[in-house]
């Protein structure tokens, strides 16, 4: 109902709509169109109230929530069902245990603020509130388990096309670093799989965006190797907007990969990586070694020529230094 | 408590020991010795109280109890932890929840009956109680998770050591079907993941051996493609001494995988295999061939020699049947 309220409240723009319209309406009565009106300003909108002219709707707050995010969100399956929370130890877990519990494919789950970020490999992810956008999707995708790492590499390339959409300057480091024209790091994933060895039972991708990060606003250990889209314009960005974007991204990606595989979103990931045609290091656990990234495979493992022949490397194997 | 009192009763095997000598021994009162012999007797343990003399030990439960099966377990991660429940709906699910919390490595579920035994790709699996073995493991590996499909060969191949070592005539077809001389089915075996891209979480491996069922025990559906090994042998097989086999090898194998890979267990597999050098028909989602089994490569994957050249299946694609 509160939703409902909200969408009259749009509706009139810039005007007024008075509570015994929207009572009549909605079928309610005044008190309970003033206590929907109440618990928005709660939220955070800012909502005019004229004795005579009734409400108007002066600013909405700047949170990730569910009823700013869907009315605008055109998808046929991400963000269908989504959770807002302030605060959540990880929205990776959360989205786990949601999944467990049969929630549907496209499930989205937004936190403003991790109390324990999950990054790659156990390390954190820093995820201060309201400055960035920390959410996790539940897929559950028809492809065989070996084919589920190149959902990350899908991830990366929703968030770059809607980051490119938006006009960012980014790219793509093998396998799924987003990373601005210096090498800074914008963005995390992190995704984790329930399968058993012939079917997957979910796929959950986490993925964290750095939008409006200050210097001040990282720890000292980050401000090196990490940025945000604000320090890149110069200015706030629009967190609700690129959510939506790169949420919509996702969901034309994973339609196509349900009817057609993979080959589209390696196509497009090809389009926007910095690795391809640069000389790398490439650090593994047992040897290292150096040579050209020349392309990616159907796998999406890197193929790197050297000088005793071409090498394929997978992810989780190594890490990826262009040679300065 | 109650495994020191039928740990000392163990130790004096066909004679007598007195309540007041294991009161002594274990420093409680002769009441509580007394109550502990009652509730062994209730959990189906067959103890003879003669006045003077005292308690012996006549005959223990059929029944697959980690105080049975731990004291003689020989294996350095497997079963160290041992959950055993008269009844529970799947052993894998309720292996996966007690991953999710954080129980270790080579943690062993055992159930006396599952009410909805699962199978692979949502099949059930008949699981009547004290009949068979319902087990389920759970692995915390160092491998990647492309490797995890192989921990299903593992198993069959652990479960059909077990047997041959118990003077069963067994051979398994690939990947994981553990069959008789005729074909039948004894063995199901399914395994499922959680992981990050690069890195496992856990493993279960959920396997359920058909012991000591006979036909009549058996659903009219099942009786034409399941046996057992009570009927292979025409009489009552020892269900605590094959599971102490099973997990004895899963051990030996698990660890000689985290420190040398899967070669052993491949070439042990390949021994044990009905399928290579077989002519067989490959029944795939679009489409259908047939071959020579020649081989399984390091992967798993089963290399069929056609007319067109040598082709390659992973678990999951494709049904094999044999050529008659």
């Amino acid at each position: 109902m509160q939703k409902k309220v909200l969408a009259l409240l749009r509706e009139s723009g810039d005007g007024y709509i008075s509570g015994e319209e929207i009572a009549g309406r909605l079928g309610v009565s005044r008190t309970a169109v003033w206590k929907h009106i109440r618990a928005l300003k709660a939220a955070g909108y800012e909502i005019e109230s004229h004795a005579r002219r009734g409400y108007s709707l002066l600013d909405a707050p700047d949170l990730l929530l569910p009823q700013e995010i869907q009315p605008t969100l055109r998808t046929k399956v991400v963000g269908k069902t989504m959770f807002h929370h302030e605060e959540i130890p990880s929205s990776n877990n959360e989205a786990k245990r949601l999944a467990l519990e049969g929630t549907p494919d496209g499930t989205v789950v937004v936190a403003e603020a991790q109390g324990a970020g999950k990054g790659r490999l156990s390390r954190g992810w820093y995820s201060p509130a309201h400055k960035g956008i920390w959410f996790s999707v539940v897929f559950r995708p028809s492809f065989l388990p070996q084919d589920a790492p190149k959902c990350t590499l899908m991830a990366a390339v929703a968030v770059v096309r809607a980051m490119k959409d938006m006009g960012f300057s980014v790219g793509i480091k093998w396998p799924n670093d987003v990373l601005d024209e210096n090498g800074k790091k914008l963005v995390g994933i992190l995704t984790e799989m329930s399968a058993e060895m012939e079917r997957i039972n979910f796929v959950v991708i986490g993925t964290g965006i750095n939008v409006n990060l200050w210097p001040e606003d990282y720890p000292e250990e980050l401000r090196e190797i990490a940025t945000s889209l604000a320090m890149l314009r110069g200015g706030k960005v629009d967190r609700a907007e690129l959510f939506a974007r790169v949420l919509e991204a996702m969901d034309e990606l994973y339609l196509g990969i349900e009817q057609n595989g993979f080959g589209a979103v390696l196509d497009e990931w090809r389009k926007y990586s910095v690795t391809l045609g640069q000389e790398v290091n490439v650090i593994g656990v047992k040897e290292t070694f150096v040579g050209t990234a020349v392309d990616i495979d159907e796998d999406g493992a890197l193929l790197i020529d050297t000088s005793e022949g071409r090498r394929r490397v997978l992810a989780g194997d190594v890490s990826i230094r262009p040679r300065k």
